[in-house]
């Protein structure tokens, strides 16, 4: 990915006239982007590693894969998050990594961890380096230096087992390259976050990533059959069975341990056959919470859709301006999205069932045309992230997730907090939600803010961000249904495991990282 | 449960003529039961318990909650194992706890756990002793006295969420009685195990049981959204979305941890409407490598019967002579059964689907008759293993699970090392497997064996479980599929999560249970 930004070159577009026009309207902007500046022009600040350092991972990994050089640290220099990307844009000396070592498999990930905590070395894992919540920060906390453990050399799918549908996968490969390997044996993983055309695989463990349709295929954590993970202080192969009660779940400890507790090397995953089929369906339900009445029915009874969503009043309003330039039509109150994938026999009795249970809670069928629209654009929303950021418009998302009969409570805690969070700092605010995860039991919220960037928006964000967090924490919602925790959410760490369970985590890291090295700052309070 | 067998005296019954004349034949015993031992003639160890440390408790839990009476003792002197009920008929004095004690709620569970740590008493949690692996046996560890908490008092249903399909039940309800409590709201938590009559909330979630209809319902772990928990070091409150991001899943250390970290006090479940129709559907494989490749195509496409089991050709044949005592038919090769719950629509549809692919890969349709025949039975083979030893025959079970490719050599293993074992010691054997717990990526395998009793049959078995758990861990299995780890799958502990993940369990068990009283001997090794 670029340095300041999202994704690709390729992917960048100027923002479409339509929004631009509507943004510059609310918010007064010129609609004029700011010029960014080369990667090439940008200070880093000093690396303080010395060459006897260098030289010890050297002799680990190679010296072709130590790197101090002046791109590979920009490149590794955090996440991309709105604050993250601000502070790229902002000008002065950039924080970085001293280095970033590239491991090539498991062993060296091992002795690069030991070798660093005998140096007093802080370790970044680095995945694909999409974390929004500050989780690959170069941060070395009590150490001088602090070097990104970049685990793209770990790239292959090492074994594959179709009939049990499970696969082996590297925890560098991204997710189009995870796809690609597996579309080989006819075979797919189905885990399609945002973040998918460049997070890692690894990542999405460390993380515990969901993707859009986690409906049909479940979150990534409950994909993980088995982990490979090195610590300082030794290896773990976690995971003997699909299931199994012999004690306590330990992968459980290591997914969305974002680099914490040990380096995941390895993920044997469940996969699926290639869908002979996949069918689009879109609805219209005149307000949210009838919508959201009606996505819980088809969740409880076990209809299984692959994809299922519900955007609010005010996103399918904003998905309207942005698919009036794709040719789609308007769509009224609150839009919804089922897909259904398998064999045409069972997406047609999946889609039967579904959509009965969906039209008896008064929606309204709209074709297949606004389902196909949301999947073709539906890993830009970032892109068109950086397009406003350009033109001084600020936008960033947050996510929670809590009980369905909790969740209107939340909906209205988190859009009031961010409103008038904003508001009270001098700028209006467009706050869109969207339920993209279902469970027989709750439903994800996942936010999109849109407002005026102030005098100084990351400090603005930050303030509109902890009023959401506190909101959340207040209403009962989990701090982060998808996102992780990394620096940002790790305020609100004791509202959801408590002071005992804090200890409990603390008392797991100095097992498996009595030094201290691993990713310090993250997650644990 | 009575003191020296499974169940209550109501549901024990003589042997059916029809397989007292089997083993009769096979095994060469005369089929005549030895008379059991009345309880209050059992002799127990002395209590080591102090005036002064029952006066402790008692201001703790109210006098009336302090048990060191003989009959409480030898109710709680261990789980229902074929050794533990073999060591109950072999006469002499019995081992027990010195003292039971009943607390009222969590905040007594609490107080005791603390009390107990300053006076150094071991403390085993106590559900419905119903652990066939050792995990409620009176074991004190390094302590002089070993008091058993029995959570009968924790019995109330706090509070149901019918919209979010959820129910917060006291960890010690029957599971009779939390159905009971359920179905006074028109819910249901669907979980079937075998020891479904007398085991509790706590129990199945401190064991990762899993039920009979776990692949519609999921296993217990599936369904848990929150659990509480006391421990010497204070209360965790654990669980605040159906799903998060925030970090490791620390309910996941607790599910499983059999005692030996914590005691659960109450559990937040998912539940679901009373189903308004069930179907049931039997089904012949000529074999079960046949059958469990029809099952694993039902499963991997996504049909999700409620039950999906499968017996092999030997435990098919023995059902055969059981069935045939209630009328039943004769059953060739492997029976298969499914059953479907839910509206009439969504069980037409699952079971369209299932019994298309389940015919496609071989099966011959049966009706419903074996299935209804099935469930009616499924709580009753405890009893018959008591009327089996009571004739001088050996009946145990053990479970294990693997991917679906692994399957067939994980069965020919541990069916070699069983019965190798047991003839190699002078009787001949018979040995049963069930697939009766289904995933996509794999399945249980659960084995029945019968054998004659030899001189000391407690020996006798001890050997051939041994031999079995080797041949487990060597085809890589899990030691336990759903019956968990206790003092008997110990010793395979270390084949499951390694060395680190073993020092990783006791840096938990040392920041929740410092002293360590809590169930000492078990789970961790």
């Amino acid at each position: 990915m670029v340095w300041d930004a999202w994704g690709i070159p390729s992917g960048h577009a100027p923002l479409p006239d339509r929004i631009r026009t509507l943004v510059a309207q609310v918010f007064g902007v010129s609609g004029e982007p700011v010029a960014r500046r080369d990667e090439g022009d940008v200070p880093l600040r000093d690396s303080m590693l010395t060459a006897a350092q260098v030289a010890e991972l050297s002799a680990v990994v190679g010296a072709d894969h130590v790197s101090a050089r002046h791109r590979d640290r920009l490149l590794h220099a955090g996440g991309k998050s709105t604050p993250d990307l601000l502070r790229r844009r902002a000008g002065g000396p950039q924080d970085a990594p001293d280095a970033v070592v590239f491991p090539a498999d498991h062993d060296e990930v091992l002795a690069v961890l030991s070798r660093c905590a005998e140096l007093g070395l802080a370790v970044v894992p680095f995945g694909g380096g999409t974390s929004v919540v500050g989780g690959v920060a170069p941060e070395g906390g009590r150490f001088d230096s602090v070097v990104a453990l970049d685990l793209r050399r770990l790239d292959t799918l090492r074994e594959v087992d179709p009939v049990s549908g499970t696969a082996t996968l590297g925890a560098g490969l991204t997710g189009p390259r995870a796809e690609e390997l597996l579309a080989g044996h006819g075979l797919s993983l189905g885990h399609f976050p945002q973040s998918f055309e460049f997070a890692s695989i690894g990542g999405f463990a460390a993380t515990r990533s969901s993707g859009q349709a986690s409906a049909g295929y479940g979150r990534f954590d409950d994909m993980i059959q088995r982990l490979r993970i090195a610590t300082p202080s030794g290896t773990l192969d976690l995971g003997r069975a699909p299931a199994s009660a012999a004690g306590p779940d330990l992968r459980e400890l290591f997914a969305g341990s974002e680099g914490t507790l040990g380096v995941i090397t390895e993920v044997t995953l469940r996969v699926h056959p290639v869908p002979e089929t996949v069918a689009y369906h879109a609805w219209s339900f005149p307000d949210f919470a009838t919508g959201a009445a009606a996505l819980r029915a088809v969740v409880q009874s076990g209809a299984a859709p692959t994809v299922l969503r519900l955007s609010d009043e005010a996103e399918t309003g904003l998905n309207l301006a942005r698919s009036g330039d794709v040719g789609g039509s308007p769509v009224a109150g609150c839009l919804a999205i089922t897909t259904f994938e398998g064999s045409a026999a069972h997406v047609d009795a999946r889609n039967a069932e579904a959509s009965a249970l969906l039209a008896a809670a008064g929606g309204a069928a709209l074709g297949d045309r606004p389902a196909r629209e949301w999947e073709r654009g539906r890993f830009s929303a970032p892109y068109l992230r950086d397009a406003l950021l350009d033109i001084g418009i600020l936008c960033e998302t947050l996510e929670t997730a809590t009980s369905w009969s909790n969740l209107p409570e939340l909906k209205a805690a988190v859009t009031a907090a961010l409103t008038d969070s904003l508001t009270g700092q001098g700028t209006p605010a467009l706050v869109m939600c969207h339920i993209s995860h279902t469970y027989p039991t709750g439903a994800s919220l996942y936010f999109t803010v849109v407002a005026k960037q102030l005098d100084d928006p990351i400090d603005q964000w930050l303030r509109a961000k902890r009023a959401a967090g506190d909101a959340i924490a207040a209403a009962a919602g989990t701090i982060t249904h998808h996102h992780a925790v990394g620096e940002d959410h790790r305020p609100w760490m004791p509202a959801e495991i408590g002071e005992l369970g804090t200890r409990v985590l603390r008392a797991v890291k100095d097992a498996v990282d009595p030094a201290g090295i691993l990713n310090p700052g993250k997650l644990i309070p």
